[in-house]
Formats: structure tokens, sequence, C-alpha cells
């Protein structure tokens, strides 16, 4: 959350407070000081307190101290994770929307995690969708690399995935993966979603830099891998969970998509302690 | 999501596709027309399919043709939510938006009224906190309704909360609550945040308008509730869960508030067919 | 005017300067300093002089030097209110932006404050209300309460007006107010717009928080306050000025509700001096 | 207030229902309609009924019925300015935005008029200056044109005034208007701001287009008049009120500027009937 | 730039009337309704007419009646590119910012095609780079497609590009890849700038998706393709004209980048006739 | 490019990195620091090294070291412009965004400045028009006078130029100046666009400020010029090039206004070396 985000921080603010924060205002003078912590009420994995958090205080404070753990650091209940001193008035303020940034925050760098771990040792690598919260893209892809994870597609803009519906407008992958070929930045790699064999092998004709096997069971998946033999990433995707994410991972796909990793990671908890 | 919040719309497009869906727009001709389903895969309470979703595909394209669900409403999987007719490129570009969105509020909707049937029969009220997605607290407020549950203050600015921090600063609950009646609008109740029976009485001496019991236990719980006898709303809030909120609502207090609600439900499973 | 505002001075400075200040870029450098004052040309209430007009300097200029009066403070014609150094292409680009929002709350302040002053020693608040001017509400509340006036609801969001049309689409205002209750959040009071003795007693019988009395005669307005009689805050409204304000006070009212603080207080005149 | 000032309405709108208008929604259902009326309660020059209320209206429903009366007609107490028939619910939302934007252009507009009346048969132009409420000035200087005034400039960038800073920055009037005139747009006019005959012969020597007599007593701008003699505009500015404007006319000015007209124009008294 | 972009529309309108046309309003009632057409003052090829220019029309005036040639066509002088039917005041406010829109997009879609005729029948493509005008990327890289030339990475974000500081900080360009391959979305290809055939070779042992050569001399680039020889897509960039294009071709090159595309092509003569 | 355009510096970084610059982190530390610098590749005159690139690497880092060569400096390739100390992830997300303002505003400070050395000796100034990049009017502007020019009027709102449009719709020029003069601010000059001698005549006798000959031949404007005879201010505009510029100032005009300097004028070439 760098300059460039800064505007976000102010509108989040303005929607916590439209006409500031009258329960302070009628008990803290201005100059009023205090100190404040964020404690971890669980196991996590840390996301966000330097990048995140400390700028919302900074953003109202710009002089306030504020210092946060590292990313990626692994905690335990009752740890500090950041410390800020600074008006009352704005500790208050800043309170909410930095715990509600980075509880989510960490919860995703958490769940990625445990996806991680479990695939432990495995030449596999856990990504992300586009299956994130609007308006907080970066920051939760942010969170996905942070708990070890990695990012697949930022947008629409930035990667190629072929659908049924793309195919069915071209007439067979061929066509369609030529067409797109044709059209779309050289940098970017061409992906195509298949749920058959005879799929994987047509996009293999076709020179797929990507083949995406969606919501196949282990044995067709393994088949799958064996069939496709190096000549492109092979992404596993859909019904993967906490249970079956190894057993998808030893079948030998490269990349293993999560919308879960975004879109249902419980909120960690976090508490702020003045 | 009405006009006013059209511009949140513009932005969160924006943020999916900022230099528009390359795989559309190699593959489909902007004539292309179709039509697309939204399909439940879960039991679920719909939220948000007209008043959010459809309005993500009008954004696009003011004369699609669309209807969905009524909030409120409880489906099974395989259930259609919604159908929509317009250009291919469009259907495409407002799916991921559409379907993050109200996954995420059928998902509040869902576990909201997860709460509400837990407590039914009893006088008492489920509601949110400010515990909400940063940008996204109109929306999740709006959710927590549709499931059952009622909306706790929207901001800092239309609720007076006082905690230990302000009461601190003022000496007593009751020089707290004096200053604060002094200063805030007649229109707001004023809140005290309380953690022991004697702040409970000392609530009642200052003449505050609601009691939040929080983090207390049940047997402490029942003592407060009859110790204000009606003298004040009654709230209990902290480390309530599906496992122990009838339990706590049996106490005898008038709201419940739930953070859970909107920080850690999990998405709903909501497929778009084309 | 804190951060969350700054997006504000930037908007209409580019109203006032799209394309820069023509007059100054032809004639002063980048580096001339001077120093500015702003003096007061009648009695006054201060009210903004660090909050706001500083800001627009120090939006500019972040290391400007500048100081300002207390809010609150009368003065009188010839007093200084704010002093500031800086690159004179600054302070004269500043110049009117900030002076024109002063004068705006200063005239806000100042007429609030003659209406608290006519009722002193009654146990009555002068409050605004949502008469304000369209993006400048949280500064003209604030200078209400800088006069020494409370402030009414900030939005319709956060405050529960009955009117007319509301009981009449319910049939009652038993009726409203049971629908009301049942779904607004309890942190709220519930108002209620009445005309005539009879409204007052569904009210009262409705178990309604605070009843508006319209455009009441001084005496409908005691018989008003008397049947209440504690039961509820009582606010008079509509028709009340510089000339009547105390005779209603002397009815008995908790608030009286003015619009004309906010929509109608002329300017207070004040110049800047290099 | 056309298109390109739309997104000032919504930001207005949000400002005045950050989460919607919870009165209505514990109310209306969304298909409730009706229509409503504004009618005046006082003589007023009309402006922006067509041009700024209905567009609010319009914005929250395209389709509503919309009608009002044209700019610049004199109406009387009871008169209907507007009618619209829509959604109860939006009626309700858009009310008071409209009535705030409007009660304050047909202040501006019935005072400007009231100017421009006491002027009658002088060849003399009622204008007006840059002390407009920040972020409305384009509205406000159209309602002082349909008032019968007419505009100064817009903004720092589209008008020239010299004021004493910059004469002395330059040593003389005739050293700062060559420097300006070599450097500003040669679609400007150069003003210079005097406060004696010494200085409006300095002008004239220098060939300015037009003479600003600032606070100038009747005698003195008599002279002044004179002593130009057609060969620059003459401006007079500063201290004029309803009482004294026709003396200033009758010395002979071109152009009476009063800041009054936007920044002290009492809101014209107008409310809406459902 | 369709809805998503509208935005930018306002913005700009905004830029070019901060307060309305005066010469219009001064001369046109708002009902006076006209025609326009733009008119090619030169030979080029049309880009923008009815995705860009004619939008700026139906911004201002939703149901007017524009049509205009469709993108990619080749026109000669006197060619009509757009006509439009509506209020003469819109016609007139939208004509420049419509015009200088398309003279711009005409001129690089007509400067992208002379590259490509000139590389034609040989196996490579012309593509952009991140040298466009801020604020307008989207819409530059929108023309370089309309002239038949192809996108290299839209953003910072959706693409790899490995320079010299790269790879000084990690020591050597197999580093480099190693940590970025590690590291970023697998959808993107990694590509290398290289400067010597050393570096080549580096790339091709790193096994690089995309090797850059930069401003390197024909003989040596011819060098590089047959080094490469097929595993990587070899990118020609820097110092390449009109006048050298081919000849950079003919080293066999797949990828010719060119800034000059977009940072340099002069607008098209296109004017609008009345 | 002050603190009221740094909104536009976010957008456009926003643009160029919307999720970050993946390359830059996955290589750097965010504490690796360096040092950047700016070098000419070609003879030109330098603008907004200061006002504009540097603002960039403030933006973003508001306490890196950063100095450029003043504006209006005339260079040689290979001098260097500004030069930077920063975190290199910085530098390097900078980069783009600061050359393609400065290359775009030194190609128009040159370009400019060589029209302006053709016309040398002669009193006439070469100005600007409205035919800038929509979005960087401003700075546009502010290259011209950076490279001698003059500035035409900023927008729709700061200038009037009457056109055939405008006269038909009048019947007459006079009708036609008459109805402006009596509408238009005080402030702004007249200007009208003539094709013939009559046309001349008409605003002469109408009282014209200034008379624009339109695509006029050299011999049809001498013969303007001295019916004029300094009655008006005379510009020249239409179809003049570096060829003919001082053959069109011979003719003896004021003003010559040309679309090139800011619609075509090419790059200049500036790279940064770390």
């Amino acid at each position: 959350m760098n300059k460039i985000f800064q505007e976000d921080i102010r509108r989040f603010l303005r929607e916590d407070a439209p006409g500031g924060d009258l329960t302070s205002a009628a008990v803290f003078t201005p100059e009023q000081r205090g100190g404040a912590r964020f404690v971890s009420r669980q196991e996590m994995i840390v996301a966000g307190m330097e990048k995140v958090a400390a700028q919302v205080f900074l953003f109202l404070e710009p002089d306030c101290e504020v210092s946060g753990l590292s990313d990626g650091k692994r905690v335990m209940a009752g740890d500090v994770l950041l410390e800020v001193k600074g008006t009352v008035a704005n500790l208050l303020l800043a309170e909410r929307l930095a715990l509600n940034l980075v509880q989510r925050l960490c919860g995703i760098a958490t769940l990625t995690n445990r996806f991680v771990e479990l695939v432990k040792g495995l030449p596999v690598k856990i990504v992300d969708t586009r299956k994130t919260t609007p308006g907080l893209r970066s920051l939760e892809k942010y969170a996905v690399r942070v708990g070890g994870g990695h990012n697949h597609r930022f947008s629409l803009t930035d990667g190629i995935l072929v659908k049924d519906n793309h195919i069915a407008a071209c007439g067979s992958i061929a066509e369609a993966v030529k067409k797109i070929k044709n059209f779309v930045p050289h940098t970017l790699r061409i992906e195509v979603e298949t749920e058959t064999l005879d799929q994987v092998e047509e996009c293999l004709a076709a020179g797929v830099d990507i083949i995406m096997l969606d919501n196949m069971e282990p044995e067709m998946m393994t088949k799958a891998v064996k069939l496709i033999n190096g000549r492109a990433i092979v992404e596993a995707s859909g019904g993967i969970t906490l249970k079956n994410v190894r057993a998808v991972a030893q079948c030998g796909v490269d990349i293993i998509s999560l919308g879960c990793l975004t879109h249902s990671a419980p909120a960690c908890d976090i508490s702020m302690i003045i």
C-alpha cells in the first residue's frame, strides 16, 4: 500500500468516519498522546503490518512512530505485531481500518501457508485466482505471496485464459489458440481450460503454453500429466481443499490454483490495546 | 448499489481489466450475443442478485436483459439465481466482478441467517459491527439485513460507543457520559462497553442508553441483565459463535453483535454458465 | 479539514486555478517570500483558522509557517486572526480559497453564537439541520459546534426522522414507529415530526424517543411540552428566528433546530494583508 | 449542471446518505410511487429548477417525470416551481440536496436582481467575484447571470487582476503591466486595482484595459471616471451595498463588482410537498 | 473507450470547459440543433471514430445520432469520417476533445501501418512500448492494433523485462532469471534485454522465453537469431526507423518494438464541419 | 505539476503499475539504493526537469535527493538533465512516467523554440491552441512558454472565439459581437475568425478586439493588416509551418497560433542511466 494506493486509505477512512469520530471528539483533546499495540490472538502468518497497517497511522499522522513485524513471520497468540505512538484520537480513528485490513491479509497469508505446507517437498506452486475482494486485489495478491504462494494473472488484461465459450466461438481449440496467438502480446503465455484428455491432446497439438485441468479426478489428472509430459505447464483447478491438495499435487501438476485463498479465508484475530 | 455507488462498479471493473479483456477481444466480435445464468452450487440465502450483480451487467450494457431472484430467498444447489442476455464480451467481462460481489454477499446473508435461526423465538436481534471489508461496508451491512440481521452503527460518525480509553481519559464512566451527552447529536443513543457488574452499575447511574457486555460469561451476563432490568438496551459482544449464540441469547440480552458475520463469512459457491 | 478531507482542498484549488495563477506567474519568481495576515473587519466568533485556512497554505507549501487564533474566540474589527509566511505566489494562490472557507465558517459560528447567547440560562440546545452547503457539511457542522451549538444528524444514514409521508405510507404513527424500530440500528433514537397535540399523544403512545414540534405556536408548544412531560426529548423546529428564539426556548423544549445557521449566515468580513 | 458536473451530484448525495436513507428503507417499498412539488414560500427569481434540481431527481431515477419553471422568472409565495413523479424513496432521497442547491441559487439570483433593478436605466453591469462557495463556483456564477448580472473572471487562470503586491514586486504599475502583457494570453484584458487618482493616471499611461476603483468615495470615483474618459473600462469595487449601489452607478462606472452576491445571499425559502 | 473509461471523458471535458463554453452560451439557444462531419485532410488509417469520438458526443447528449467509419479503414483527403446530429452547443463543446483524441489515434494507427507495410511478407510483428502518453495508454495501444501492429506489455504488472540493473543486482542473468521465475505469475513469459552475443548465450542457458536484442547492428542481430535458433522469441529494439525497419526484419527477428509509434506519431489532419 | 496536480501523478503511476513492478519486486530489496541520471540524446530545450520529472520521484519517495536543469536551457546530446538518488525500486518505477512526460514537454519546448527563433526580430508572438493532449493541457501550455512561446486561451471558459457557426446563428458579425459583449465577462477580449477582407471590415465596424486571419494567403494577410491598422490585435492561423512562418510574420500580424506545437511535436530523446 505505497503512495500510489494512499488514495484508497483516504476513501476507506471516509467510509468509516464521514463526519469524524464523535466519541473521541467529545472526550479527547487534540494533544493527548498515547501508545498502542496490535496483539495476536491466535497462531498466524503475519502480513501487512509495516506495508498496510502502519500506513494507515502514518496517513493520519505523518510523524507518528510506528513499527511492525516483518511479513511472513509466524507468530503465536499473545505476540505483539505492531507498536505505534501518536495522538490518541488518531490511534482510535485508524484502529478499525488498520485491523480490518490486516486481519484479512493475515487470514489470507495464513490459509495460503497451510496449503503451501501441505505440498511441501513437491515441485508445485500454490497460486491465487481473480476471486478477490473488489477494490483490494493488489493487497490480497500480496498476502498470498507473503504466505508462500504465487500469483496467477492480476486481471483480464495480463493473462490469457481460454474457456469453453471462447473455444465454442472459434470452432476448435486449435482455431481459438491461433486467433489469440495472433492477437495478444508475445509477453503472455496462453492458457486453456480443459475437462477431458481429448481436450488436453488438442491443446498440445495447438502449442498451448499452460493447460488447466479443471475439476478432474486425480486419476484423470495423472493421465493428463503423463500425456503432457513437460510440453506445457500444468495447472490444476476446481474443487481443491486442504484435504485433497496433497493428493492433487502428487498427480504431478506444476500449479494448483485456489479461489478460497482470497474469497473464504477467515479473518485472523488481532486486537489493538492502548 | 444504486446510482450513487455506480462509481464503485467502474473502479472495480478497472481493477479487473485495466486494458480490457484480451482473451475476449481476440475471439469475439462486438456483436456476438448470448445468455448467461448464475447457478447456485449450495444451499444459501440469496443476496444482491438484482441490486448488485444485475447492476454490473447493466453498467456495461444498459440495454441488456437481466433478472434475478429476490433478496432473502433460500435456494438449493442447482437453482438459477440470475439470468442475463447481452453481448458475450460484456457477459464475460462482468462475470467475475458480479460473482465476487454476490458470492460474498450471499455468504454474509447465509451466515447471518444461521445465527438468526439459532435464536429464533427469543426477543433478541443479531447485529453486525464495523468489522467490514474496507470499501464495501454499505453492501455488507445490506447483506446482513437480507439475512435477517440488523445493523449496528455505520461509522464513527453515527454511533457512540464509549470504551475503556474514553473512560480512562475522563476519570469515570459518569464523567465520560456527561461530556459526551453534552457534545453529540441528541439523535444518537450512548453506548458504553463494560466488563464487570460494577461498570454496569456505573452505567445505569450515569443514564447510559445501551450497555455492552463485553466478553462476559453467561452467568455474569444473566446477572447483568437482571441488574439492568430494562433500564437500558443490553448488547452482548465478544467470543460469540454458532455454538454458544443461543446460550447467550437466553441470558436475556436484547442485541448480539458479531464481527464474524462480515469478516469471516465464507463465500457462497455460485457459477456462471453461458 | 484533516488529512481525510485534503482531497477537497485540491479540488477547490483546481476550481480556482485550473491552469495556475497567471498574474502571479508573470510577476513573481518562485523564490520570492513574504508574510500575510488575516485581519478581522468586524466582531465575530473565530472558526477554522488553524483547522481550515492554515491547511490550505500547508497543502500548497508543507513547510510554510502558519498559526491562527483558536476556534471559538470572540474578536473585534482589526484583530489579527492568522499569520503565515511562505512563497508570495503560494500566499496569493491560497488566499481566496482560505478566505472563502473561513468567512463562511466564521459567519456560521457567529450566527450560531447569537442564538446561543439569546437562550442563555435556559436548558436548551441550539442545533443545525441538513440544510448545509453541498460538499461542505462536515465543515459547516463543525462551525456550528464552534459557535456553541450542537449537531443534528449528519445524514440520512445516521438519524431517523419520521415525517408525514412515512406515516401516511404506514397508516399511523404507531405502525410507522413499529416498522422503523424493527429495522434501524438500536444505536439511533427515533424522532417523529408532529404538527398537532393529537400527533404528540400518538408519539408518546408509540414510545417515540424524540418529538419534533414543527411550526407550532408558542402556546401549543407549551402544551406539548407539558403533555410530553419528560417522556421524550422535545425539539422545536420551523419559523424560529433571532427575534422569537428565546420565547420558543421558554416553552420548555430541549432542542431548537435552525436551518438558517448554515443556509443563510452572512459571510464574515475578513481580509488578507501581505 | 450538465453531464460534466454529474459527478458532483453523486458526491453530494453520498455526503447526505453514505449508507442510504434508513427511514425510507424501513417504510417504503421500492415500487411505491408518488408526486412532489417544490413550492415557493416568498417572492423570488427562479434559478436552477430544470438545470439543477431536476438533474438530481434524474440522476437517481433516469425515467422519472420532472419539469420546472424557466430560469429568471419572478414568482410569488405559493407558486409551484417544479413538479416531479417517481419512486417515493427517490423523491425523499433527492429532496434535501435539490433544495439545498436551488434555495442557494434562487437566493443569489434574487439578490443579484435587486441590485440590477436598483441601477436600471444606467449603463452599468452588476458582476460577481471569486468569493463563491468552494466547489460550486460554476453554478453560483450561473445564478448571477440568471438574476441579470454578469460574471467577472472564473478563476486565476482566466483573468488578470494586478493588485498592490504585484505592483510592489515590479516597482511600478508601468513595469508590472509591461511584464504581464508580455506574459499572459492576448485574449485576456489586463485589470489593475487602484486606490488613488495618481494610480489611475499611471494605469492610463501604461495602457491598462480595465481600471478597478477600489473602495473609493463617490466623489473621487466621479473624478476618476472623468479622468479615464473612455480610455479604459471602469470597475467599482468594495463597500457597495443595496443602499449605495445607485449612487456608485451614477458616478459613471461601467462595472460594479459585488462579493455579497455569492457569499452572503440568504437562501430562498422553498419547500417540497409530496 | 467503453463505459469504464467514461470518467476520462468527463475529466477531459472539464479541462476544456471548466465553466462551460462562454461563446456558445452567448449565441445559441439550448434547442438549436445541427449536423456535423469529421472530414479527413490527408491519407490516413482511421482509428477511434465509433469507439472514441462518437462516445464524446454521446456522453454530452445520449440521444444524439452519430455514426463513423470502421477502425482500420484507409481513407483519402476529403473523405467523411464521422457524422453526428445534435444540439449545436454540444457539437461545438465536444468538437475539440473528440478531434484531439482521434487525430492522435489516427496518427498512431497510420504510422504503425507504415511500419507494418514495410515488413510485409516477413514473419515479424510490429509492437509498441510503454512510451505512451500518460493517461491514454489503453487508447494508444488500441490504435496500434488498429494500424496492424501488436501490443507489448501494458504495464509493469503484466510483463517481465529484465534489464542490466536487475542483472547487476543478482550477479548474473542465470541468477536473475531464477529469482524471477520463482516469483512471478506462471502466465507471464520472461524477457531479458541483451547487448552482446555472450548475454544471448547466457539467456539461452537460463531458459529465457524472450530475448531482446537492444540496439544491435544488423550483422550482430543476424548472428544472434542464428544462435537462438527458435529456442526463444526474439525481439529487436532501439534505433529502428522507417528507413531501417525492413533490414532489421530481414535479420529474422520475431518482434520489432518501436517507441516512436506512440511518442512521436504526428497528429492526422481532421476537421469538423457544421 | 505542483501539489494541485499530484493526483495526476498518482493516476499515471497506477496506469503504469496497477499491481506494482513485478520484475523489480522479484529482484530488489526495498532497502537497495542507487543513483540515476537523465541524459540528453539530442540538442533540445529543457522543460520540466524540476517541475515535472523530479515530482514523480518525490511523489514515490519524498526524501529522495533530486535536482534538474532549469527550464528553458538549451542542451546538447550527452548533457545530464537530472540527477536523483533513492531506492532502486522507486527509481525504476518512476523512470518511464517521468521520461514519458519530459520527453513530450522538451519536444514541445524545442519545437516552439524553433518557431520563435525563425521570427526573431519581428514584433510577433508564437502562441499555442487548444489542440493539446487531453489531460495534459496545463503542462503542455507550460512547455510552450518555456520554449519562448505564449499561450492562447486555456479553455472554452476563458477566451471568446467567434466562428462562422456563431455568426450564422446571429445573422451577422455585428449582431454576434453585440450578443457576446453583452454576455461574457468584461475581462475577456472578443476574437472573431475571418476568411475575407469583407469580414475583417465587419469586425472593425463591430469593435472586435482580436481578428483572426484564418488560412489566408500572405498577400491577403498583408492587406488585412493594413486595413486593421492597429485597431485590433491580428492573429494569423492555419497552414503555418516552419517553412512559411517568417513570411507570415512579415505580413505584420501580432500573433501566430500553431496547433502543431502541441499535437505533433516529436518527443525528445532522453534516457535514464542508473
